[in-house]
């Protein structure tokens, strides 16, 4: 507990170099603006067209610019943060308190739904953004793009940041809505993110039925693998910690450990080539049925809560970096020649945006309505709008994916490349702030509050937000289990019409019978009496 | 929520420099290692002579080992971190979730003790050993060291390290010997790391009584500024979460917020060239006397397991780190000529350590048992002989100074740098192992189990351990504070013998009349009860 040193990083500056100190005052100025970014969005809590997102973009940008006054217009290094930051620090928290925290029923009940918008989908709008590029661009000066860029461009710009949707959908209110944006924008990145390294890796002189096979297949075996890497992480953490026991002695090392497999599936998975966001998201959720139910009541409140916030944060920090990166002038020094030409191309690209949207939801919930007997559980036409809308939004991956491809060749020397990097730039800017401005008065129009009932209100006990129950009364888990699980016999009949249903009662009967006596889980947790957590009478200590 | 990417990092290989996967192999190598020690360590619990940091040490050492192996003797890239993680990211949740944690009620009762020894005896200990390494060094054939360098090897070797003790002690059994080696353990870093950079900015060839003067005014101004920092910082805090009342709409924004600011006290004070690890010291105390009362329930809880487990994995990262270091070859390459130099050199060193602490641990707590009417209050001969014990261990600020001060001049070509490296590696490793290894015997000699009675029991409700009690019933707090703080006429008496108490008697009248009611605290929130956080009746959602 006991070390020290920090000033001397600063006091020594005379035998270090001087990044030292910039890194001091950059990260000074990161963590203040974090603070700004919190303060500030509680206090627009309640405001009509504000959220988290965009507030955190324009504090972002208006910090750019200051800089940029201060600096006299010159490129300041205060901006330049590592590509490593954003995807081995960032972005694993997002995604695993994404699985975390997902209903898992409503999650898995609508999954073929959500497979057809985040798979098909993305295929479709990816084809047709490629398609439109090809045609418009190549009419226009605007260098020399090859087949690759094109179709890396449809992969960019096929990558949907719904942050600013879920932030106004309610999970209670709306919860079909809710997990078909949520669960398309999770399944959305990794499919974009596959997309994209295959174009990249392929060979595209000879394109034919084989190629398009083995994306195919290359993609199909990216997604069964790196799922069963998330849930054989998740089921491990689950073994060890039931095994082990760790709340006996620490909850700091339950927490850790929760922590550290999270972390360590995701980098396992980037260690192998497959798709880490996939990994983590199943392991979150797999942690979160299983190893949440493991650990003491004070792990579960603490893991929750940390899980929640740490994703919290590292969105603002995403969308502060976007803001503050906007404004790097080297970017901006290649197309000034041309500044019309850009504006253009963003135009298009936001023009394409929204015709290849539009062009898989429409259809794809028409498919998705046809297979469903329950009115109740089709997608109606105002919830196709929010639908197409929610997924509008371009954010950090279309920029992280930009970069990684339009800047390999020199410093964005090449006009073509510029001018694909500033518009990337203009089109985040635009969606995020423009259709995310729109986006609270437009489902507070499509969707008034109480026209959508509060179904599965009792799904709450699932998830950890539950965690009072077992926190209070171990035992009533148990009982409450039963009535959420079991079948009674007069659902038969519906249970026939229905055939998710059962598929996810033969699913329960396997967990119940199987899964959790050996991976832990509500209801199989034995608890050691003797155990300091456990003890309820002394709370008072 | 949504973005995704990670795996380009991994697949683009060709784009991006090769370094990128080495870190994710290294980062991945880390938390693998991470999740061992604490399962180890769990396993090794009831060990008599194990502990957590030996255990990290020991797999660092073998991992370092077994990596140097397959690399064929070569230094591997893998066992490179920078001094910025180390100063940055790992010594900031350490220090503050030590000022968290800490028992404020022992803490300032034994203020001044802990400062005669940790202000005072460190620099007992700086002279000792400076004196002791300029006459014996002088006279060995190990390079050309000047004055300076003696100096810095003084302030080196002061700095001590005490987590292996206090993972022995317990802070309910031994609650006064606890806060003195936990209190000295924290001064002592940030005294010997003042000592260190004032012996380097100082101009050493004409001392005199002028430049001891300033010296001493350079701490004091230190030492005031840092600590009046830290109070602003947590006080801020605490004012700001009061005011909004954050969680009111979110458990997320409150827990990030504590988090953002302490560690923004922290990186502030490093940017205005503060001792940082007081500043983040005090800011924790601050937090936990106000702040963290000021939050809900759930953040309460959240928070105070979340900064335990946070400096518990950073502490075991460090040794972790120190561990796989410590076989980094080039080190070594430069005294393998004379290998019998450094291993009298680490021998001088250790018995100079030994002998230097002893020098103010004894008659320190002879003048300190002066001052002390109580029987009670006096350190006996048993606890001293604890005291210089648990100070003997060197970690890894000796590690970290030690680096700054001897690989200045390229990278440890001179002789008398790489042994001062060379021997600091072996000091940290012999005391930290073999010292460490009879630390738990030792103590269990000196001080038997219920020897010592636990006194100060109701000191629990004080610190966050006690979070049960207003999580219960908000209104027992009240009760309970009377009880512990306000004086009944009958103690008048004792009150005139003991003048610290006196102390504590009018700062608790001074904090109950306006430090309270201006910045939260215990039993001075205003409860909302339409917040859906503050409700205690639907439980079971």
């Amino acid at each position: 507990m006991i070390f020290g040193l920090g000033s001397v990083l600063e006091k020594s500056r005379e035998y270090l170099s001087t990044s030292d100190h910039a890194s001091v005052v950059s990260i000074n100025l990161f963590v203040a603006l974090l603070c700004a970014c919190i303060v500030i969005g509680h206090l627009l809590e309640e405001h009509k067209w504000m959220n988290e997102s965009i507030t955190a973009l324009a504090i972002g940008l208006c910090t750019g610019a200051l800089i940029l006054l201060i600096s006299g217009g010159k490129s300041s290094h205060l901006l330049v943060f590592s590509e490593d930051l954003f995807f081995i620090y960032l972005l694993p928290p997002i995604i695993f308190n994404a699985g975390f925290q997902v209903k898992k029923k409503q999650f898995f009940r609508n999954f073929m739904t959500i497979m057809l918008f985040a798979a098909v989908g993305t295929m479709i709008s990816f084809t047709i953004i490629s398609l439109g590029a090809i045609e418009i661009f190549k009419g226009m000066n605007i260098g020399s793009l090859e087949l690759g860029d094109f179709l890396a461009i449809g992969a960019i710009f096929s990558a949907t940041d719904s942050v600013c949707t879920l932030q106004v959908l309610h999970q209670d209110e709306t919860p079909l809505l809710y997990s078909l944006v949520f669960g398309e924008g999770v399944v959305n990145d990794a499919t974009s993110v596959v997309l994209f390294n295959a174009v990249q890796s392929f060979d595209l002189s000879h394109i034919d039925s084989r190629t398009a096979l083995q994306l195919v297949g290359n993609f199909l075996y990216l997604f069964v693998t790196s799922t069963i890497l998330g849930i054989v992480a998740g089921l491990f953490s689950a073994f060890l910690i039931k095994k082990l026991y760790f709340g006996r002695h620490s909850t700091d090392r339950e927490v850790a450990i929760m922590m550290l497999m999270a972390y360590l599936s995701y980098m396992f998975s980037e260690l192998f080539d497959l798709s880490a966001i996939l990994t983590v998201f199943f392991c979150g959720i797999v942690m979160s049925h299983y190893t949440w139910h493991n650990v003491t009541s004070k792990s579960r409140v603490t893991t929750k809560h940390t899980f929640a916030t740490l994703s919290f944060v590292a969105e603002i920090f995403i969308f502060l970096y976007v803001g503050m990166d906007a404004l790097d002038i080297e970017k901006w020094n290649a197309i000034s020649d041309s500044p019309g030409t850009s504006v253009k191309v963003t135009a298009i690209l936001l023009g394409l945006v929204l015709v290849g949207r539009a062009a898989f939801v429409f259809p794809l919930s028409f498919l998705s309505n046809l297979a469903k007997k329950n009115a109740h559980d089709k997608i109606d036409i105002r919830q196709q709008v929010v639908i197409w809308w929610a997924g509008l939004m371009r954010g950090a991956v279309s920029m992280a994916l930009a970069y990684n491809k339009f800047t390999k060749s020199g410093h964005t020397q090449l006009l073509g490349n510029s001018i694909m990097i500033t518009s990337t730039i203009s089109v985040v800017l635009f969606s995020t702030v423009v259709f995310g401005l729109l986006t609270k008065p437009l489902i507070q129009l499509l969707l008034p509050p109480s026209t959508e009932l509060t179904r599965m209100v009792s799904d709450d006990a699932l998830t950890p937000k539950g965690f009072m129950v077992p926190f209070l009364n171990g035992q009533s888990s148990e009982a409450e289990l039963g009535n959420n699980y079991a079948l009674p016999p007069n659902t038969i009949r519906m249970l026939l019409t229905t055939p998710t249903h059962t598929v996810h009662y033969y699913w329960r009967k396997f967990d119940n019978a199987f899964m959790r006596p050996v991976f832990g889980g509500r209801g199989f947790v034995p608890v050691d009496p003797g155990s300091p957590t456990e003890q309820s009478t002394p709370l008072i200590q």
